[in-house]
């Protein structure tokens, strides 16, 4: 089991803004997932891997491709009170759901 | 409510690795919440702040006082896997709880 979580490089978003944008893609993704996965993913210790595109169409893209193999994914949209332009989407969370499936979708993008 | 992750910089870690560590403060720190809280953070939209401090004096000093005046509080520890030596100290997840509370105990920080 484990976690992506997907940020966009465009946007030239500090570490802060970055690590706030992930962990809210963590949880939301998180709460996405049905209970006995998620009890999984916390006992295997929150295996998750952060990783990078560059632009917004490549996010919509792997959004689309994971909805299309209905894994539990949620597209992050920035409330705007700091750097970026308000109902900006920042990031996309996927699973935790199983090791393959992740990798289906995400095995071809660069780490962050 | 809010939720405050304080990371350690004196570490050099990298944008993702920041993003990975204060993910699972995010979430662990959510799990120590109780359902109430944790349900009137969600409807709030998740508030958060992301800060900083220069070592893991700073971050335990932090986690004493925060466990000192009971606030839901965990220390994140790096499995080691990448960039850092396991069992590394990366960062502190408060809450989510009341706003005051949160200040009280970060409000002198910087935002990462």
């Amino acid at each position: 089991m484990k976690q992506a979580i997907i940020v966009r490089t465009d946007l030239k978003m500090g570490k802060g803004k970055i690590a706030s944008q992930c962990s809210h893609a963590s949880i939301a993704s998180f709460l996405k997932v049905r209970k006995g996965d998620r009890e999984k993913w916390l006992k295997g210790g929150m295996k998750k891997v952060v990783l990078k595109v560059k632009s917004e169409k490549a996010l919509m893209d792997l959004y689309k491709k994971s909805k299309r193999e209905r894994l539990p994914s949620i597209l992050i949209t920035d409330s705007g009170l700091t750097q970026i332009q308000s109902g900006t989407i920042t990031c996309l969370g996927i699973g935790p759901t199983n090791d393959k499936k992740i990798d289906k979708i995400t095995g071809k993008l660069k780490l962050l």
